[in-house]
C-alpha cells in the first residue's frame, strides 16, 4: 500500500462554519487533497451542525486548537472580527501555517493583517463569489464554488510562493481565481455587489405593507439580497465605506437621467438607457 | 352524447402571441373551456411558432378575422399599441364581445379605451402579474398563471357581469384575480414593478466593462429584469409617468438616508436600514 496515511495530507481549518465554511469543508472534501477538516466557531449547536452535515471532522470552540493543527485556515467569519481573529491566533499556528479569509471586503482586512502578522506564517486575502442570501451550513454545498470566481489579493509584500498556494486551494474546491490588489477587489466589488445589495435593501425597505400582495417576480429577483442578515452586511459596507458612497452616488447620478427622461416624456433617451441596461445585462448571462 | 359540440364553446381571441399571449391560448387549451383559439399579430413568423407550439389554432395579419370570430379578446401587445388597436376592431366585434388586455399599466388605456368603445362591446382592463424578462411565444407556459394574481380594473362605468365575466376568464387560467382602480394599479406597480426595473436598469447600465467578470448571483439577480425588452419598458414608463417618478424620489431619499448613515460610519442606523429592507423580503418569501 503506497497510498500515503491521512495525516500527511493538510490539515484544513476553517473558522465559521456557516455557508461559506461548510462548503469550504464539503468541496475541499471532495477534493480528496485534506486530512481532517478541523472547524472552529462560538456556536456550539453550528459546530455540531456543520459536523453532523460532513463540513467538518471536528469542531472547536478554541480557535488555539485549531491554529496547532491546521495547516491551511480559511477564515469565513463576518468582516469586523476577521482580523481580531487572525492576530490573535497566528502566535500559535505552525511556521509556513496558510492563512486566508473568505470576507466580501479585502482592503482594511489585508492592511490590518499584514501590520500585525508574525513572520512564521503566511496570509493572504481571498474572497469566493459565491455567496447567498441564505445562511448557515445547511445550505452548505460541495460544488459552491465550481466554475465561480474566487479573487485573491496579493499585495508587494505577498511572496510569490503564497500566492500559489491560494490558487492551488481555491483551485482544489472548484473555482476559478483571479488576482486584484486589496483596493480593486474593493472598488469592483462596491459597483458589482456592495451596490446591489443596499439598491436591493433600499427598495424593499421603501415597499409598503398593502402592495407586497402585488409584487412578482421582477420584484422578487430584484430584492433577493436583502434578505442577507444585516449584521454581516452592516460591517462590510462600513469596511468599503468611500467606494460605496462612489457606487451610489454613481447609481443616482444615472436615476437622476431617467427621471429627466421621464419627465421630458424623452422616449427616445429612455429608451437608450433601457438599451444600456439590457445589453449588459445580456452580456453578463442567466 | 350531451357534449356540446366544440364550436358552443367561446372563441377566444388573442391579440399578440409572445410570451404572455402565447401563454394565455396554452392555459385556455388547458382549461378546456374555449373553441377555436384565434391569434392576431403582424409578424407571420411568429404567428406560425405560436400555432405550431399549440399556443392558437389559427394566425391571422388581420385584426378584423379575429375580431368577428371571437367571443372574448385579449389584448396581449405592447401599452403604447392596445388603444388603437381595440377601438380599430371594436366595431368588427360581435355583439357582447368582451375584450380585455394584459398591459402593465392601465389608467390611460382604460380611460382612452372607455372614451371610444362603441356600446355593444364590453372592455376592461387587466394585468395578470407574470411577466418575465423573456419575450416570445416559446418560453410560453400553460401554468404560467397557475397561483399568480391578476389583477383587473373596473370603474364606474363597468357593469358587474363584465367583471365577473372577466374573473372567470383569468381563474380558467389558474389566476388568482385581485380589482383596483386603473389609478390604485398604476400607483402600485410603479412601486412593485416599474421602479424595480428602472433600478435594475440603471444598475446594470452604469457597470463598466471591465468589472463583469467579478459580478456574481447577486448582481445577477438584482439586474434580471434589465434584460426586458426596452421597446417594451420605455412606453410602460411613459405610462406611468407622475407615479414612476414618485417612486423614484421616494428610494433616492432612501438611498440618501443610507448614504449619510454610511458617511457617518453609523452601523445602527445601517444595521436598521438593512433590517427594515430584510424585514419587508423575508415577508414576500421566496
Amino acid at each position: 500500500m503506497t497510498k500515503p496515511h491521512k495525516d500527511a495530507k493538510p490539515v484544513l481549518g476553517i473558522v465559521g462554519v456557516g455557508l461559506i465554511g461548510g462548503s469550504i469543508g464539503l468541496a475541499a472534501r471532495r477534493s480528496g487533497k485534506f486530512g481532517d477538516l478541523v472547524g472552529a466557531g462560538r456556536n456550539p449547536g453550528k459546530l455540531a451542525k456543520a459536523k453532523s452535515l460532513g463540513c467538518i471532522d471536528e469542531g472547536h470552540g478554541d480557535l488555539g486548537v485549531l491554529a496547532r493543527r491546521a495547516d491551511v485556515i480559511v477564515f469565513c467569519t463576518p468582516v469586523d472580527q476577521i482580523v481580531a481573529q487572525v492576530i490573535s491566533i497566528a502566535g500559535q499556528c505552525k511556521p509556513g501555517t496558510l492563512i486566508t479569509d473568505a470576507g466580501s471586503t479585502k482592503a482594511l482586512i489585508v492592511a490590518e493583517v499584514e501590520e500585525h502578522l508574525p513572520e512564521h506564517v503566511e496570509f493572504i486575502g481571498s474572497h469566493p463569489l459565491a455567496g447567498s442570501e441564505k445562511t448557515g451550513a445547511e445550505y452548505a454545498r460541495s460544488d459552491l464554488f465550481d466554475k465561480r470566481l474566487t479573487i485573491i489579493t496579493p499585495t508587494e509584500r505577498t511572496p510569490a510562493a503564497v500566492e500559489r498556494r491560494a490558487e492551488e486551494f481555491w483551485t482544489s474546491l472548484g473555482s476559478r481565481v483571479a488576482r486584484l490588489s486589496p483596493e480593486e477587489h474593493d472598488r469592483a466589488l462596491a459597483m458589482t455587489s456592495h451596490l446591489p445589495h443596499l439598491l436591493a435593501s433600499a427598495l424593499a425597505g421603501i415597499l409598503p405593507k398593502e402592495l407586497h400582495e402585488f409584487t412578482a417576480n421582477g420584484f422578487r429577483d430584484t430584492t433577493r439580497v436583502a434578505a442577507g442578515e444585516p449584521a454581516l452586511w452592516a460591517p462590510i459596507f462600513l469596511h468599503n465605506q468611500i467606494e460605496l458612497i462612489e457606487a451610489a452616488l454613481g447609481l443616482q447620478h444615472r436615476l437622476i437621467e431617467f427621471t429627466e427622461a421621464l419627465l421630458a416624456a424623452n422616449e427616445p433617451a429612455l429608451t437608450r438607457l433601457l438599451a444600456d441596461g439590457k445589453k449588459v445585462r445580456d452580456d453578463l448571462g442567466s
